[in-house]
């Protein structure tokens, strides 16, 4: 708290504050002065809809007052440095209402011009529709799809409860600020906001401020058509502080905050009561919400403000009073500059933690430190992940995760790491609950705030619960690491609601997110170090519930393999599964476990050169080991059989063409298995070629009962590669 | 409720049941008689689940008396006719404790044997390992993945309702059944039930009874680690009637289940507190959830309760008791029975109507009734298509629907029809708020209660917020219809987060789902007949926000054609584009609105032999109308063109190989056009062929600039053609 202490002293007063007012970071504004902000937020709005000839007046003319308070007063910020780490963080949930935000950083000094305020929405402008993180300074996260943008700051806010855990020390308080969020009444019908609340509750966030712009009014009319609960009894039952004011009162407003500010046990839900579209004639209407006022609503707008009749007009009055704010926000954040400093020389070791985790290094001794397993040993992917995550953990000091309730099935707990949750920040290890969504959405807020990395588990079937945060994910360019267990009818029992057979492609169409399903322990190695290394997007890694034998490949064939995405794995040849040779490929008789030889270079056997006998076989996952199974079974009947683990489609698919020939060359036959809809492997395919996948739900039963009865035996692959 | 009055008076009591005891629809079983009934549900399951060597015995055990009461004495089913319409239904949310189903459907005679319990989850039994709707006598629904049961039980619960509204006379009372519920914490954490049980309290279902298993145990251990909500509290917040009770308190049951029948104000949550895994060595433990408890922990189970070492032993006193039931439940429906023909008689059209409904019945003239569009108009498919159901919904009484608070964009809206909500279940239009997957789950739940048909609609992208419901829809066969609009870059100024570019090719992976993507107004049509035709699984219907030129083909052949998946749409050749030509193809100089003529059997023209100048352009959507377009360009310099319009690539995928043949013939190159991820299409490309897609996230920005953007003009199109 000492922070803002400090800055309110230091604070010039402009303008004739209510002397009574309660403050925020800066003193109150005068009442002339909140008036005139708010009518700028609101003609700048209303003209660049109108220019653009989309977008949503609604909120950003019913909560204009709201914003100025909060970006005027409250927020503790500086326009010119939006990357300072110990800014209070604002989220605009209710994305739509994106011209709102824009004005208010326009105003108040970001570089945001008024040129691209008349931009708004045309292409390549910083002002799209929704706003993007990443194309406008101060956009702290990409917000369109209701609830997601509650559930990053949740993410946030206890991203600053952990790092202040982690770095604070007596008389150092160097993280110590607030995450700000304005939600719409659609996102609070969504379900995720639910999950996420909840938790914000459960977690006790008290330094998570979030103003509900109340307008009663959705897309299809009144709220009074489908939200009639009582949202203040809601959420005071999750465990928040709820006020209600009205959201054109400015002391009702301040007092709100201030009392949120003071209390730092419980979330707080501040309900304004606003009027959407307010002061234009489309004021309190559904019509107000998504489209253009018109040219005259908006002239008469400006007419009844006693605005001139210059478009985009801003009363110099404004500029002038945000200029003398930043120079006091700049000066809070160079204080906070100096006392970060005093903390880097009182604790450098806690200073080059603190650095690293920022800049995401990773040690150079990352790898060397993390297992390797025994080719021959079973193990499932699930397990061996787990254990090179455990490993992991102990070098990335800054990775954190947790899993939906499925940790013991996952395997991702962090062992020895202690739990995050109420006053308990220093853990490393999340409780997220059967929440798949929230977990989503939250790994996105703990990740944009910085000075962590993260990963949440699940099964993979239902990744489809939190499709719309991993696309998020993948559109912030957020490295976040999904780990989806229990990867296909191999679930065995649990049954086609529990098997995921569309999922893992479905995952590989989303833009940006990279897929890896490792084929044993050693890729599944492999493929942890691709996710950690990657800091340009998100990972999801698909691992088995069952066991698979570790294949006998080398560690640089693996690393090279899983980097490139696929690569050759064994040749499987007539003279390799010779009688004479067994021996070599090992005698424990099991051909999974034992898949003949490597043997790249085998000189062309009888019938080499005829081109039907000479097979790629390319699986990812437990598949491999399948296709090696297989390709024994047809070289014992003079196939040829190269064997390709392709862990990660969308890598290969950015190799050189050179390297993609020489994994898969362009003569004989090529065989594709997935234990899934198989749709996207004909990609790789020719006429000609065999895709075998499952086009329909899994069954319950017996993991090898369910696999036989759809063909995925080393006998069925063989046969249909015979037969076709 | 006069039917249960009836039913109570002409049962016979069974066994000595406490005088003062509230009762079901049968009078109370013993104090004796529950317990043994619930001992014997808690062996089987845990037996069963033992031999199985997987399942969850924690909720068979620890709701094992709730699930007696219920079954015992309050659900009004005939176990003999499980089709009975006005049954009461039964959903288990929390449907990992399928042995607790198992278990009393065997014991209340459902069609499901001893056998078939030690035949849990065996490949092909009728007893996997969650409960899968259409396997099993009795289950109501599929259950597994969280929250999903609850929200069927809520569209099965306003179902009621609207058949109430619709076909009950003064009198005549033939629709006339509860909604029972049984939900876990998984349930109660997951967003999906905070939004259907605020649509539930919105709606005023009271005749919904949820029964919350309260055992305070998830998988990673005691819900104090991520749920420490008031759940009764947010409950009333969201309008319920809450009560709580002792989940082995008989009387305490009965009288929380007895009020909740006489209250029909609001829908019922019952919180029963009780105790994962009763009885056994793992009561109270989450090692109780998940795993058989082992052998020895089944031994003493059995031994704990007195039971012989008999495995799947059934007390005899246990299969008597439910004989005299069936008597009572038989003889109610037959009493149901005649109260129908009564009804029957009395409202012969109403039983005509109801009679349709039930069948899903097409009227013969439907597709005469249903407007046709002029070639060369622009419409947008999303107001096509609404034209379109307005028309099919004056002619198919039952067919209900609604939007996730998008009606006024998706068109969806069914004029003149009223919409549902509190004490107005006579209308057809419902409002889910900013919902999908509420809405999703609900639709499901409407289907499978029977006597209705049902649509949903939401933008597209949204599609993925719903999509464990879709998956569900598909997997259980419903035919329900969404209606996706807003369906690509198109969508332009909204940017990314609006414009979906994976969602169309992600949902043609799901099992089961037909997708279709209409070219113009006249396939819209033609799509809404096939998804109104299909009666074993659902259908997407993916429409465009933007305008699209009504193409110059014949209705049979868009009939054909759309029913096939897949149709050659025009020949576009150097003859059909010279300009003397031009005046045949239409003046009006538009070259998407006027793209050509029909010319199948153009001689060949110079260079016509060359194979590498005769192309195939396949599209959906709107990309239909862009291939023509780039078709002529081609033509212009040389190329033959074939257009095929392929709206549902499943359905062509399905069409005989001459068929297939004959829309994309082996020779020359194929060139696909799709505005989203084109991995799909390479199904069906060969080497050489193209495919046109977008491999990343869309941009905000006026539609036609963002399709330059990436290269959706004729132009570019044609250029790199000319150029590969």
């Amino acid at each position: 708290m000492g922070t803002e202490k400090n800055v309110r002293k230091s604070m010039p007063a402009s303008g004739s504050a209510p002397a009574a007012a309660p403050a925020g970071v800066l003193p109150p504004l005068s009442t002339e002065q909140v008036r005139l902000v708010a009518n700028t937020v609101r003609v700048l709005s209303a003209e660049a809809i109108e220019k653009a000839g989309s977008g949503h007046p609604g909120l950003p003319l019913g909560a204009a007052e709201i914003g100025v308070i909060l970006f005027g007063e409250f927020l503790k910020h500086d326009p010119t440095r939006p990357d300072w780490p110990d800014r209070d963080r604002f989220v605009l949930s209710a994305g739509h209402g994106s011209m709102w935000l824009y004005s208010l950083l326009h105003l108040t000094g970001y570089d945001l011009s008024l040129d691209e305020l008349q931009r708004f929405r045309q292409l390549g402008s910083r002002t799209p529709g929704h706003p993007e993180y990443g194309r406008t300074p101060g956009v702290e996260t990409t917000t369109g799809p209701l609830g997601q943008g509650l559930g990053n700051a949740v993410g946030m806010a206890v991203a600053e409860r952990m790092l202040a855990a982690r770095y604070n020390r007596p008389g150092h308080t160097i993280v110590d600020h607030r995450t700000y969020a304005l939600v719409g009444d659609g996102d609070l019908m969504e379900g995720i906001t639910n999950e996420v609340s909840s938790l914000a509750g459960h977690w006790g966030l008290g330094r998570l401020i979030v103003i509900y712009d109340s307008n009663r009014i959705s897309i299809e009319g009144s709220t009074e058509l489908a939200f009639t609960e009582s949202v203040a009894g809601r959420y005071r039952a999750l465990g928040w502080d709820v006020a209600e004011v009205d959201g054109y009162d400015p002391d009702a407003l301040r007092q709100a905050l201030a009392a949120a500010r003071a209390n730092e046990e419980r979330p707080h839900l501040i309900i304004a009561r606003t009027r959407i579209g307010k002061e234009s004639v489309k004021e309190d209407s559904a019509e107000a919400h998504g489209a253009p006022l018109g040219a005259e609503a908006v002239a008469r707008l400006k007419q009844k403000l006693g605005w001139p009749a210059e478009a985009f007009y801003v009363p110099p009055a404004v500029y002038q009073l945000f200029a003398e704010r930043r120079t006091a926000w700049a000066a809070a954040r160079s204080q906070w500059e100096q006392r970060f400093a005093a903390w880097q020389q009182a604790h450098p070791e806690e200073a080059r933690l603190w650095q690293e985790a920022m800049e995401q290094k990773l040690p150079d001794d990352l790898e060397a430190e993390l297992p390797h397993f025994t080719a021959g040993d079973r193990v499932a992917t699930r397990s061996s992940g787990g254990k090179v995550l455990q490993a992991a953990a102990k070098k990335v000091h800054y990775l954190v995760g947790g899993s939906a309730d499925l940790a013991p099935s996952t395997h991702t707990y962090l062992k020895g790491e202690g739990d995050v949750g109420r006053g308990a920040f220093g853990g490393r290890n999340f409780h997220f609950g059967v929440r798949e969504h929230a977990m989503g959405a939250i790994l996105n807020g703990l990740s944009l705030h910085g000075g962590l990395r993260v990963f949440g588990s699940t099964f993979l079937v239902f990744s489809d619960y939190m499709r719309p945060a991993i696309r998020l994910a993948a559109l912030m360019r957020q490295p976040v690491i999904y780990v989806f267990t229990h990867d296909s009818i191999y679930v065995g029992e649990d049954g086609p609601t529990h098997q995921p057979v569309e999922q893992t492609e479905s995952l590989r169409l989303i833009p940006g997110l990279e897929v890896f399903r490792p084929a044993d322990a050693e890729e599944s190695r492999q493929a942890w170090i691709e996710a950690l290394r990657r800091t340009d997007g998100p990972t999801a890694l698909i691992l088995t519930r069952q066991n698979l034998p570790v294949l006998p490949h080398t560690a640089e064939a693996v690393a090279e393999g899983v980097r490139r995405g696929g690569y050759l794995l064994q040749m499987v040849t007539p003279e390799s599964v010779l009688p004479d040779r067994t021996a070599a490929a090992g005698a424990n008789g099991s051909s999974a476990a034992a898949p003949g030889t490597v043997n790249s270079a085998v000189p062309p056997a009888n019938g080499a050169d005829d081109d039907d006998l000479k097979l790629t076989l390319v699986a990812s996952g437990s598949e491999v080991a399948l296709a090696l199974a297989a390709a024994e079974k047809l070289a014992a009947q003079g196939y040829r059989c190269r064997v390709v683990s392709m862990p990660c489609r969308e890598r290969f698919l950015r190799q050189p063409t050179d390297y993609q020939r020489s994994v898969l060359p362009n003569f004989g036959r090529r065989v594709f298995i997935e234990a899934g809809v198989g749709n996207g492997w004909y990609r790789l395919a020719r006429p000609g070629d065999v895709v075998i996948g499952i086009d329909n739900f899994g069954e319950s039963g017996p993991a090898e009962a369910v696999a036989r009865h759809f063909g995925l035996t080393a006998d069925a692959v063989a046969d249909v590669v015979r037969r076709t």
